[in-house]
C-alpha cells in the first residue's frame, strides 16, 4: 500500500449552511467549509498549479478572503488598511477596476506567503467580517457579504476539480478522499420528459440571491420539445466510443473535431485504458468504469458529438430551465463525502440538480436587458459573455444549497476538468 | 509613380444576373463574373496565401470548379471521370464525407497546377455543366446548380478579401483597382428606429434560393428595442479610439482585450497612422481616413467594446431581421466597381444592405428544428455552428443579389480581414 | 502522365566561367547562369516561400542584384540612384549596417514586384555594373565584385534546394528536372585514408578568393586519425534505419533524439515508402531508392547518429581539410545537368569535393586571428558563428568553380533541405 | 518588515570535505551539505518548478539520492529491491539505459511523495549505502560512489540557482540569506597576463577525481594571448548598456540578438530599474548594484557582445585552461554563507576559481580520442555535445573542492539562470 498516495485526513462531510441562517452563522459555516475541503491537502498539494485553467487551493484560501477583504471591508472599515500592501496584486483574480495583478498562470509559483501566513490572513479578515456583521450591515454591504459567500462556494467546487487535476497529473496517483465502494445500482431506462413549448418565463425572478446574469426575467418563446429523464451514462458513452465516435468527423462540429485531433483525445478526460479495462480516476482514486453512472469530464465537443451519434441534440438551457424549474433536488452534491457523480434514481426526471453540470447547446450571453452591476462587482459575470457555453444542473462537487434551476455556469468548449456530462434533448413527437 | 503597385487591368464593373434568368445564363454569368474579378491580378497575385485564414485566388478559381465537377456532375454524368485524379484532393475545402484533402494551411505552396490549367479545368467543367444543363437537370441536381452558384458567389468575396489582405502584407502597397475620387458626403445623423417586439417570426420562409441555416422558419419573442439608422462610421469610431478605447479594460470583454493585447491592436485593421493623420489601406490603394465611411474590418470584439463605449450594444440577429426584413438595398454591393463601403445616403434605416457586414450579438448557432441535408453537403454551414458569430447585411464585396435579409455570415470574433463593421442598438425607450 | 508536374524548360548545363577569365565575362556567366537556372519555373514557382529558411526563386534573382547595387555601385557611381527606393527594403537579406529590412518569413508575400519588373532589375543593374568594370574598377571594388559572384554562386544552390523544397509540399510532385536513367553503379567498397596528424596548417592562404571566414591561415595540432574514402551511401544508412536507429535514443545526442521525436523524422528528408519500397523526391522527380548513391538530405543529428551506429563518427573540420587538400574534384557538381548526388567512382578518397555537403563536428566558429571586414559586409559570415556546424566539400547543387577544400558552409544541426550527407572518421589505429 | 520574505533559518556554512577524508565520512557531509542548503526552505518552496530547466528541491533531493540507489546499489545489494517501485520512473533525470521517466517540465507538479517521505528515502539509502561502504567497494563501486558524490555537488548548485529563479518570481522577493553587508572593496584595475602559447597539453590528466569529459589528457596547439587579469564588473557592463549595447546589432552575434528581441532583454537577468538606479536581486534579497563586484547572469550572447564592445573577445576553453592551471582559489565559492559574488582581490590574474562562471568561446565538444563510459553512465555527459557552450572556474553557488581547472561546465547560449558571467581575452600584443 503506497502511504504517499492516499489522504491522510477524511474530507469535509459538512453540511452547508441552510437558507435563513443569521448572516454570521452562515459566514462562519462556508468559511470554515473551505478550510475543511482542504483536509486532506498538504502544503505541497496546496501550492501547485496544474494548467493556467485551475489554481492552487491556497490560493483559493487567499483570493476568497482578498474578496471579503476588498469588496466588503474596504469601503466600510474606518482607517481601513489591507492585511499586506501585496495581496491585492497577489490575489485579485480579474478585476481590473481593482487595479493590476499577478500573471494566472503563474499562480503555482507563490511558495511565498507560506500557508500558515494565509491561513492568518484569513483568521484575520474572519474576525474583521464578523465585528462588522456584527455592527450591522447596509444593504448593499449586505448584498456584497451575500456574493461574497456564493463566490467562495464556488471556489470550493474549483478547489476539487483543480486538486483532482493536479493528482491526475502525478504518476502516484494520490487519492482525495477514501475509496468508494462498488455501486450496485444500474441505470434507469431512459425516458423523455415532454415540454410544449410556448410563450416561457425564464431567469431568476427575485425570491433569494442569485448572480446577475441570472437575470433580468424575461420571456422566450420556445417549441415543443422533449427532455431525457436522466444524464447520459458511462456505459451509454462507451457505445459511441466503440462505436468510432472519436474518429467520424462527421459526427463532430468542425472546431470540436480539430481540437479533439490536436489534443489526442479517445476518450473523455480521466479515463484510462489497460488489459483490464477501462478505470476512470477520481477523487476517490482510480476505479474500475461504472457504467451506470453519468459520464463526466466531458468537453461541450464530446458532449455535442455523443448527442448527435445518439440522434439526439443538446438542449438550450430556456428547455432546461423550464423543466427544471420544479425538479427535485436528487443528484450527488458535495456535501455528502462523495466527490463522484453516482448513478440516477428512479424520479423521472432524475439528476437535473447535482451529479453532473449538463452542457447546454447555448452560447454564454446576456438576457435581454441586462445590465452588469456598477462597479468591480461588475466584472464578476458579464465580460465573460462570448467565447462560452452555458453549463446547468450543479454536480457532485457543488456545495449543497448553492445551485438553483436559473444557475447559468459556463466554460469554453474544450474544458474537461469540471464534473461536465450532458442530458439529451429532442424535438417533440408530434402526431 | 510606382508601376508595380498599380492595377494594370479594370477590375469588373458586370452586373450580377437578375433572379429569374435562366439557369444556363445565370451560370455563365456567375462563372464569368469570378474570372472577371481576376483581371487586374497576375499569376504571383494568384498563388499565394497570406494567412491560414485566407485563399489564394487560383485556389479560389478551381475550388469553386471542383464544387459543380463534384456535387453536380459526379452523380449525373455518366461514366463520370474527374478532370485530374489529384484535384479533388488539392480542391476539397473541408468536406470530409467527400475525402481526404490537402492542407488548409498550405494552400499558398500549389504552385503546380499553374494558372493555364486551372483555366482549363474551368472551362472543361464549364462545358460539361451547360451540357448537363441542356438535357436538362433533375430537382436535386437543380437544388446543388443554385448552392453552386451562391457558393461560387460567397468565394468572389472572398478572393476580394484574401488578396486585399495579401496586398496589405506587400510594402509597395499595391492597388487592386483604380483611386477612388474622395467622398463629398457627410454622414447623416443618427437615428434609431424604434421596433415593438413581440412574438415574431424569423428565418428564411421559402421563395428564392436560402442556405439551409437560415430555416426553418420559426418564432422568437422580442422585447422593444431602437435600432440605429446607420451603420457606426469612421469618425465615430475614432472617437472611441481617442477616448482611450484601446486601453480601457472596462469598456471590453474579458477575452477580447487580451485579443487586442495579444495582437497589438490600436485600430482597425488597415488603419495606418502617420505625420499626416490616419489613411486606410484600401482595394483601391491607400487613403486618407474619410469619417462619413462606415468603419470597417473591425473584430467582433472592437464592435462590442465601440458599442459599450458609445452606451448602446450590438443587435441580436433577431432584432437585425425584423427591421431589415423590408429595408431598401441601398448600401454598396461589389457591382459597382467600388469595393470600399460609402457614407449612408438619407435613408432610415440605410446600408442595412451593402456597404458593410454587421457585427451582431447572436452566437451562431442553429434555428430551433434546424437538420442539416444528407451527405457531404449537410457540411456546407452546420458543423461550424460554435465559437462564431452572426454577421449580417452583406458588404461592398458581396455580389449584389447575393444576400437577403435571412443571410447568416458568420465568422470568429477576432476575424477582421473581412468587410466587418457593425450597427448598434438599444432597449426602446419606454414612457 | 500529368503535365502540370513536368519540367516545361531544360535547366542549364551551361559551364561556370573558368578562374583567370576577365571579370565582365565572369559577371556576364555568373549573372546568367542564375537566370538559366530558372528556365524550368514559372512565375508560380518562382514566388513561392516554403519555410521561413528557404526564399522565392524571384527574391534569389532580385537579393544578388540588390547585393550588387548596394555594394558594388552604390560607393562608386556618382549621384547614384536605386532603382527603387523600397528594392533596398524588400531584398536585402541581413545587413543591419545597410537599414531594415523585410521580415524573412514574408518573402514569399512579395507578388509584386512581378517577375519582369524583377528582370528589368537585373538588366539595369547589369548594364550599370558592366560600365563601372569597363571605367574600371579599385581594388576595394574589386573585391567586392569578387565577393558578389560567390555570393550569387550561393544562391544559385541555395535557389535549387529551396525549389526542391518548395516542390516537395506540392502532393502533385513536380520534377525540375528530366528524370534520371537509373544508376548502374555499386558503390565502392569502403576503406580508410589514414593521416598521421601533427602540426598542420589550416584555412585559406592566399591565391585566388575565398570567404573571410576560411582566414587566417593558422596551426592547429592534430592526432592520427583515418578519413572514410567515400561518402556513406543510402545502402548503409538503411542498414541503421533497419536496425531501429531511429528509435535507439543511446546512438544519438540528446537534443538529436528530441528534435527527431519532435519533427517524426523516421528517414532522410524526401525519403518516402510505400508499398514498392523506399522511393526518394528529388530534382529530376520521384525515383526509386539508389543504395549506392550517396546518402543526402540528413539533419547533423542524423549524420551522428549514423556515424555512432557505424562505430565510427564524423570527422573534425580540420580533419577533412588536411585530406582534402589535395584531393581531385570528382563530385557531381551543379553544372553537368544532374541534380543528385552519384554513387562514387574508385578514387581514394573520393566526393571530398562535389556530391554532398559533408557534416563535420565542428561548431562553426572563428578561426585564431579571424577579425571580420569593416562595414556591411563584416556581416556576411561572422555574426552567424554560433549554434552552427561546419560542413565541408561541395554538392551536386553546388556551382563548379565555387567549392574548395578551405570552403567552410555552415548550418543548424535540424537543418535537412541542403544537400548535405556525412563522411565518417576514426582515431587511427596504432601499432 | 515582510517576514513572508525572509528566511527563517540561516542556510549552511559547513564547509565542504577536504580531499583525502575516508569515503563515508564524505559520502556523509556530501548528502548532509544538500539538506543543509534546504534548511531555509519550506515545503512549499521545494516543490515548485518555476521553468522546464530548473528542478524542485524535493526533486534534487530524491533524484541524488536514485542515483546512488541506481547505479552504486543496485548491482552490488544482493536481492536489491528499490525504496518504492515508481521512484524510478519518477526520479531518474535523462538516463534512457535505466528506462522511462517523468516529462521534465512536470517535476513541479509532484506534490506527491511529500518531502517527509524524501527525507526518509534519503535515510534509507544513505544507511544501505554506508552499510556497503563498511563492507568494502570493488573499486568500479568506488568510481560510482565517485561520480554519485560530485553529481550531488553539481545539484547542490543547481538547488541555489533554482530557487533564486522561483524567488524571482514572485512578486514577494523572498530572501534565501540574510542580507549582505554593503562591499566597500573597488574593483582592481584591469590588467592583462599574457601567454606565449604553443602546443600546450590540456584536459586532465589524472590524479583525482575529473568527469569524463575532462579527458583524455592531449595536446592543443595555441597563439600567442592575453586573458583578462579578473572577471568583467557591473560598472563595466553598465557602461556597455547605457552605450546602447542592447540595440545595437552590429555588436551581436545574429541569433543573440534576436533571442534578446524575443525575450526583451535590456539587461542581465535580476538586474532592475527605478527611479533610485539599478537594483539586483539576490539569494540574499535585493541590493543595489555594487559597480566593482562580478556581473553575473549573462547568456552567452550577452558575453560574447559585451567583449565585441569591449575590443576583446571571450577565450577559448583551452586559453583559460592554461592559464587557470596554477591559479589561486581565490573567488567565492559557496561554503561561505555568501551566495554571490564578490568583488576581486589583488591576484593577478584573479577570480579564476570561483565567484563566476566565465562564458568561453569554445562549443561544447568531445577532446581527441574522448569515449564515453559503457552503460548508463556514458550519459552522463557526452550525449549533451552540441549546442552548448564551455563556462569554466565555478561561481559563489559551487561547493569548495567540486571545481578544478579542467572542469567543463556547459550550458545553451540563452541560459541566464546561473551564476555565469565573463572574462576578455585578445590577441596578444606582439612588437
Amino acid at each position: 500500500m503506497d502511504a504517499s498516495a492516499q489522504p491522510s485526513h477524511a474530507p469535509p462531510a459538512r453540511p452547508s449552511p441552510a437558507p435563513g441562517t443569521p448572516a454570521a452563522a452562515r459566514y462562519r459555516a462556508v468559511r470554515a467549509r473551505t478550510e475543511a475541503l482542504c483536509a486532506p491537502l498538504g502544503p505541497e498539494d496546496m501550492v501547485v498549479q496544474s494548467m493556467p485553467d485551475a489554481s492552487p487551493a491556497k490560493w483559493h484560501l487567499a483570493h476568497t478572503t482578498w474578496f471579503f477583504e476588498t469588496f466588503l471591508l474596504g469601503p466600510r472599515e474606518p482607517g481601513f488598511e489591507p492585511f499586506h500592501p501585496k495581496y491585492g496584486f497577489l490575489f485579485n483574480s480579474y478585476y481590473d477596476t481593482v487595479g493590476p495583478r499577478h500573471a494566472r498562470a503563474k499562480r503555482g509559483l507563490l511558495t511565498r506567503p507560506p500557508l500558515p501566513e494565509v491561513r492568518a490572513y484569513r483568521r484575520q479578515v474572519d474576525d474583521r467580517v464578523l465585528a462588522l456583521l456584527e455592527r450591522g450591515l447596509d444593504p448593499e454591504g449586505a448584498a456584497v457579504l451575500e456574493v461574497g459567500l456564493h463566490h467562495e462556494q464556488q471556489h470550493q467546487e474549483l478547489l476539487l476539480t483543480d486538486i483532482k487535476h493536479a493528482f491526475s497529473e502525478n504518476p502516484l496517483r494520490p487519492a482525495y478522499a477514501p475509496p468508494l465502494a462498488p455501486s450496485r445500482r444500474s441505470a434507469p431506462r431512459l425516458a423523455w420528459v415532454e415540454h410544449e413549448g410556448g410563450l416561457c418565463e425564464l431567469g431568476h425572478g427575485g425570491g433569494g440571491f442569485a448572480f446577475d446574469n441570472e437575470g433580468p426575467r424575461h420571456r422566450a418563446w420556445l417549441e415543443p420539445f422533449a427532455l431525457a429523464s436522466r444524464a447520459v451514462t458511462c456505459g451509454e458513452y462507451l457505445g459511441f466510443l466503440e462505436d468510432g465516435g472519436y474518429r467520424r468527423p462527421g459526427l463532430w462540429l468542425s472546431d470540436g473535431f480539430a481540437a479533439a485531433a490536436r489534443a489526442g483525445w479517445e476518450a473523455p478526460l480521466y479515463w484510462e485504458r489497460d488489459g483490464a479495462g477501462w478505470s476512470v480516476f477520481t477523487l476517490h482514486g482510480p476505479r474500475p468504469l461504472d457504467p451506470a453512472e453519468p459520464v463526466v469530464h466531458l468537453s461541450y465537443y464530446e458532449a455535442d458529438a455523443y448527442a448527435r451519434w445518439a440522434g439526439a441534440r443538446l438542449p438550450t438551457e430556456a428547455e432546461w430551465e423550464v423543466v427544471a424549474r420544479g425538479a427535485a433536488e436528487d443528484g450527488a452534491l458535495a456535501d455528502g463525502g462523495r466527490y463522484h457523480p453516482a448513478a440516477a434514481g428512479e424520479q423521472r426526471p432524475a439528476q437535473l440538480l447535482g451529479d453532473v453540470w449538463e452542457w447546454t447547446a447555448s452560447a454564454y450571453a446576456a438576457y435581454p436587458g441586462y445590465r452588469p452591476a456598477p462597479g468591480a462587482l461588475g466584472e464578476y459575470n458579464g465580460k465573460f459573455m462570448v467565447n462560452q457555453l452555458v453549463l446547468r444542473g450543479g454536480s457532485c462537487a457543488t456545495p449543497a444549497g448553492h445551485v438553483r434551476p436559473t444557475y447559468r455556469n459556463f466554460f469554453y468548449p474544450e474544458a474537461r476538468w469540471q464534473f461536465s456530462g450532458l442530458r439529451l434533448c429532442r424535438e417533440a413527437r408530434r402526431c
